[in-house]
């Protein structure tokens, strides 16, 4: 399924684009997309059996797409993940996943302003497959038990701000965590629909011109063995979101003088399968 | 006033420590203490009317006492802010703050059992000043304006594990995050009743051995200057968290063989005016 939310930011209701991509309203079965929805197999199992019996109403096709997860526990994210992208940025493969963070409150919808902080020289892009958590996971022991804890995935845009992630004294928290840095979605699609997580183009345009253009099949660590690693260090929960890192072609890695965003640039990005954003830049 | 949460795990009931160390029942007046009660300025006149008059009823001094803040947003923590930490560790005093997070879930009350994660050899202990925001604030232009953004101030346990955060592959997150990691409270005092925040003792002992005897005066960044120079990275919203940094006397700066914690320890700390926290570890 892909589930979503739609209308005006922070007053959303859950709605699912069908297998003829018209869009139902779930307001009157369940009250939101979430980690308690992801949770409840009975739930779930009721809006797929609505989906398939065509009961849902339609709803404008117009209305504003927010993020499709409510009420985010965590955004955990993995750093250096894809070979190409640690090779143009001069760093070596980890030998294990760099971890850092985002607070939820950086998550906006897909196609939401994009604000560069004040004083902000190096907004950076990155493309990355968001991971969503539905069931809570400690010390899974292997890659199945890590993977049967995965609701489903979305498209993320983890923005970035180089100068104060590296040249501003020690932890990268410092530049990934900036208002509406993490664009969502538009689509939660559910695990089943995602046959295989390594196999999926990602690619990301700056007005126009395609930045990035990589395949999950590159990742250094993939999808069940970055769940499976974090949950070693964190107790995942349902509504906890992990973005997996992003391949070659950010700002970052370019020839001087580097691209990096500005106010009125536009950056469209795409997952095989998860759909599509577009954020245009604007001032903070 | 000392606002605290009271009862059960995931059922606490927002209670008030009133002068005379009664503990008092605020669930009739408010739904629970939270980053929307700290942004009410109306509603935290009701309490503090409430509480002047007599009229809240008294509650069982024996309940568990959880987290005095619900649904908190995110945690941001300090590095090395305070000049003997840095020096104990070995590093630098920083030239601007150091900065990274810790998932909200990890918060515990102040004597709920802390766990040791799997696998550890380096569970270190933290005493802090936490800091409580009830304000929106985005690029604050003055420490005025930060501090005018302060609801409170609380005591928090920011327990670490060493090798996870130093050791294991490049950002300190990694070691933060773990489950119970972050004990918070009793109270939630609020900014009326610390007047000074540069000028509170800070103490933490070990099976009963103090190991931590430190003095807010020795912040290399002062509450004023963190909240304003977070504000310029990130919005601080309602009912987010930022542990302050840690004075010396942590395991991790002790001779070898340095004296991590291991279950069965008992770690008990406190900060001047904002009472007192007892952990006991625990193999997760």
């Amino acid at each position: 399924m892909k589930l979503l939310r739609v209308g005006p930011a922070g007053a959303e209701r859950p709605a699912l684009l069908d297998q003829d991509g018209v869009l139902r309203d779930l307001g009157g079965l369940v009250p939101d997309i979430d980690g308690a929805l992801l949770a409840d197999e009975a739930a779930l199992a009721r809006v797929a059996a609505a989906a398939a019996d065509g009961s849902l109403p339609a709803l404008d096709a117009g209305l504003r797409v927010g993020p499709p997860l409510a009420r985010i526990g965590k955004i955990v994210c993995i750093g250096l993940n894809y070979h190409d992208h640690a090779a143009e940025t001069g760093a070596q493969a980890p030998s294990e996943p760099v971890v850092f963070m985002k607070a939820p409150d950086t998550v906006v919808g897909p196609d939401d302003t994009v604000l560069v902080p004040r004083g902000s020289v190096k907004t950076d892009w990155e493309v990355e497959l968001a991971v969503v958590i539905g069931r809570e996971l400690r010390y899974a022991a292997s890659h199945e038990e890590a993977l049967a804890a995965v609701a489903g995935y979305a498209v993320a845009h983890d923005v970035s701000e180089r100068e104060f992630q590296i040249e501003r004294g020690g932890q990268w928290d410092k530049g990934k965590n900036c208002e509406t840095f993490n664009p969502l979605g538009p689509w939660l699609v559910t695990a089943d629909e995602v046959p295989d997580p390594q196999a999926l183009s990602l690619k990301l345009w700056v007005n126009g011109v395609l930045r990035q253009d990589g395949t999950t099949a590159d990742q250094i660590f993939p999808v069940a063995e970055v769940v499976r690693y974090l949950s070693q260090f964190m107790t995942l929960y349902p509504g906890d979101v992990i973005n997996t890192g992003t391949p070659a072609g950010v700002a970052l890695g370019r020839p001087e003088p580097k691209p990096y965003l500005k106010p009125g640039d536009v950056v469209e990005l795409t997952i095989e399968g998860l759909g599509r954003q577009r954020q245009e830049l604007a001032p903070a």
